[in-house]
């Protein structure tokens, strides 16, 4: 399933309970599109503020709807204990791979970021994806670590942190990454505006926030980084210059929701509180590129 | 109970469950040197990997243990809907206050966390001691920001970071914050090393790690400072600088549960894994410190 783009849709709520009705409709937005894969729980789907109950739920829901189409889902959580139990619960409701990042309140240490994904590989039948993500989990991997971890029983990709616009420097990164992770395993790329460069750099899959938007042009992108369109990739890429710009203000997350909200998707507020979504002043300046998507 | 020294206990765990007798234990060290008041379920005291029974559970043993000395609470979470449930369970367990800290898992924005402080300000009757830890919460607070939840209803204290060793700095710190918050308004130290500093610079209060294990030097350290022997509080916690060291290198939480293991007050690993303890070998630098303190 680590391949082509990954749809990762937000999970919405309302008065503070899962929205079903509109995550069906945000899941099939992407089904119909024939996005790779479905992407739920990761932190655009708010996977750390739901219980273990809702986090059930928003698998069972999309694993019903995706049929054919494999769906990943976090089983991240800040104790071990509670990582294994949604993972059972995970691979209970037919996830075809898991991802996990290393969150945390008190910062991780390498030996215990290890120690995880060990007793994590030991418990699992289905792929690992690592969730490398510096921002929300503040531990950032060395590539020896990165390597450690990729050499575990069912570990075959990880979700790597935007990297730099500049080709040149996105193409040594991945290359150094592949230099320690086995043959045939999978590097994707996340941070939407780095998706462009980073599938030509040599990523196998996008995991795309606004894939759970609008996955139609965001697959256009990413078939022509796969077929080796580079310039066409990213001249797609650049028509997406200002959600972009609001993705590295306010967050993705804050970004989609606003979206969601804005395309009548959603209800506001949609995201757990305290989370507000990008208030609308803001959103204007993205009106005509929504307009020109819609 | 915001004055002189607040003891913050480890929560035990035996096989990833609260050891009740352990952690009794540990409390009653504290009751019994006198300390002014117990702060359970701090960052010490492992509340963000607890569940909310085990929340419970923990509150309503040290109240029960402490009878008159006050208990304060962390009832922080990720999500609003979680703090209030947290406060409530919390406020008829009996706490005399409520630790409330922004913790996040994507980073908060300034208006996210005033509207956090502000509907649990409504919602409570006790005080509210707001936990400013940006290594933990990966929130800075501004002053200003600071001053508008100060003013809020029930918020009656700061616990805050570590200041700087140097007295006139910290002494300008402590000043700058007194002038954004109301004039009754107690000024709490963390970050153990800062202590003597702290208080010696005008903090009302010491939030101490070292409190819940060795409360006797920590209540000579002050007792010092609030009777104005600036030098002897810092004598005191230089006959500390061996523990302060792993604390800064390690974290207090595995620093403390390295302690409380060698000791034999803990069975180890005696934190949520993958939190692991400082490893043994690290605790030979502070073997002399503890065999005097024992």
């Amino acid at each position: 399933m680590f391949k082509g783009l990954s749809a990762f849709p937000l999970t919405p709520l309302k008065e503070e309970r899962i929205d079903e009705h509109a995550f069906i409709a945000l899941i099939n937005r992407s089904l119909e599109a024939k996005v790779d894969s479905i992407g739920v729980l990761g932190s655009t789907g708010s996977y750390m503020y739901l219980s273990r109950e809702e986090r059930r739920r928003v698998i069972e829901l999309s694993v019903r709807e995706a049929r054919d189409t494999p769906v990943m889902a976090s089983i991240s959580e800040l104790r071990l204990r509670d990582v294994l139990a949604l993972a059972e619960d995970a691979q209970q409701a037919g996830v075809r791979a898991v991802l996990l990042a290393p969150v945390s309140y008190q910062p991780l240490r390498e030996e215990e970021v290890f120690s995880l994904y060990e007793e994590v590989s030991r418990h699992v039948s289905v792929p690992i994806c690592v969730y490398d993500n510096p921002r929300t989990t503040r531990f950032t991997f060395s590539d020896e670590l990165h390597g450690r971890i990729a050499a575990l029983p069912h570990v075959q990709s990880i979700k790597i942190p935007g990297v730099s616009d500049d080709y040149i420097e996105a193409k040594e990164r991945i290359s150094r990454l592949r230099s320690v992770v086995p043959g045939k395993f999978a590097l994707g790329i996340s941070g939407d505006d780095c998706a462009a460069t980073g599938l030509n750099a040599g990523c196998d899959v996008w995991y795309s926030v606004l894939g759970g938007l609008f996955p139609r042009i965001c697959l256009e992108l990413t078939r022509h980084a796969q077929a080796g369109r580079a310039d066409e990739a990213v001249r797609v890429s650049a028509q997406l210059a200002p959600i972009w710009s609001l993705f590295n203000r306010y967050g993705s997350m804050r970004t989609a929701a606003a979206i969601a909200i804005r395309q009548g998707w959603m209800s506001a507020p949609g995201l757990p509180l305290p989370l507000a979504p990008v208030p609308a002043s803001d959103m204007e300046q993205i009106a005509d590129c929504l307009d020109a998507l819609a």
